[in-house]
């Protein structure tokens, strides 16, 4: 099963294009999980119990582990290995965003696709296809590139004219008509960007678009999803962390991240029944 | 002391301008080592041992570690560790190709500065400025930005024409023009690109470039080293992994390794003396 396969199917199941990202920055974890030995792990494993019937992906972002070190990366693995084995048909999104020359990369592959078993990875495109070529041969794992990204400085280079297009809508152009040989491409797309997601959109037919920046960064969630969605009302994963992890700090933060993934769950539904 | 600082010096003591990647790929390693409890740090200590009084800088690349996961980022950390008690007048340079939004950086900050304790780090550039800051403000530390990398399909984004530059011009200008207010940003210029080599030198001033790509993927040292030298007749880190590491798999592979360390240091220097 590739990974737009089983995408695909959890949409439908869990009625969903919400994900979470379980990124158990330390200086907002609960006190209630801050004595336990694995206090990450064990974060995250109370927020996906509440959660895994509300989205169609978890994307663990590989910062807010390897600042512990070796230490972070044994629980980022163990957040895996526990959604793997307890919601087999959830998509892990590793976002990792490498990218290194083509033979370096195959120890990425392997850190991301046999270590941690995820299903996508984020990479950046700077080094071209032939460097990123190892993750594209995985042709049942996501290969998702960075386009326009959520951040107030994405534009620096990403909006820079080639060839009459701005970078990144060039960018986006190759990576669906040139890399996309084993139709395991995505990109990223910030949802803080609702006119550069409309114009990618519309040069990329119905490749799916992973969407960052809802929630604390600001992003708007119906410009987000009507601009996102390609002609089957599908083909976006609307993407938020800090916003559902710590709804609340109290002991019933597991509870409260239900209540605030449910309701942008619904109000991305919303907004999506009215785009098709 | 800022990393520019502590380059500077070893340069001057060791009168070498090469630097050695441990990156220990176990399909590779001799097999002297790999019944270890530690095989890949007992690889890099062998080495670097042999080789500290000829190198000015060890750039391990985090890929080879991840590989292996949370076993992996112990022995980069162990390695990182023995250079600094050992022979902490060697600058480490982490290569781990980083790049996120940057709050997120703060992240690959804490695992690069803080666990690792590196003094330099490679960073992509396509978000721009405004993401790559939390590096940035670590005024003691380097910023290597990825500029023309030394892979065969580098130029796909590279050499885009933007503004009448090709991309990797446009970014070494940006870079040395606004980024680097701090002084700690050095630009990653593959070997195998002579011409871009000494254009890029051309714009940039006396900043220091870090040069891969001599050795097993082809590139010309005496180009290179004519190219890439600045108007003191240094700001270049010549730096090579495989062709040193794995000069030998047999029980001789460290000694074998210092003659090619020490080779390619006297190359670099004899080509050096002739450009100044």
């Amino acid at each position: 099963m590739t990974f737009q396969q089983k995408l695909d199917a959890i949409v439908d199941k869990n009625n969903s294009f919400l994900c979470i990202g379980p990124d158990p920055d330390w200086n907002k974890l609960p006190q209630v999980v801050k004595g336990k030995k694995y206090p990450q792990f064990v974060f995250n494993k109370a927020i996906i119990d509440a959660t895994h019937d509300l989205v169609c992906a978890y994307k663990p972002n590989s910062a807010f582990y390897e600042y512990l070190g070796s230490d972070g990366i044994e629980q980022l693995k163990l957040t895996c290995d526990y959604i793997r084995k307890t919601y087999p048909e959830i998509p892990i999104i590793i976002d990792a965003k490498r990218g290194d020359i083509s033979s370096t990369n195959e120890g990425y592959v392997a850190y991301a696709f046999d270590y941690l078993q995820a299903d996508a990875i984020t990479l950046h495109p700077y080094l071209g296809r032939e460097a990123v070529q190892p993750f594209l041969d995985r042709a049942d794992k996501g290969c998702i590139i960075l386009c326009r990204t959520s951040n107030p400085g994405a534009g620096e280079f990403q909006d820079l004219l080639v060839e009459g297009d701005p970078l990144y809508l060039y960018l986006a152009k190759k990576v669906s008509k040139k890399w996309n040989t084993n139709n395991n491409c995505l990109l990223v797309v910030g949802a803080t960007y609702p006119k550069e997601l409309a114009a990618i959109r519309g040069v990329v037919g119905n490749m799916t678009l992973l969407i960052p920046g809802v929630g604390a960064q600001g992003g708007d969630v119906q410009q987000s999803v009507q601009a996102g969605v390609n002609s089957k009302g599908t083909g976006i994963i609307i993407s938020t962390s800090r916003s559902i992890l710590f709804a609340s700090t109290g002991a019933d933060f597991a509870q409260k991240a239900r209540n605030e993934a449910e309701k942008l769950k619904n109000e991305i539904n919303t907004y999506r029944e009215r785009s098709i």
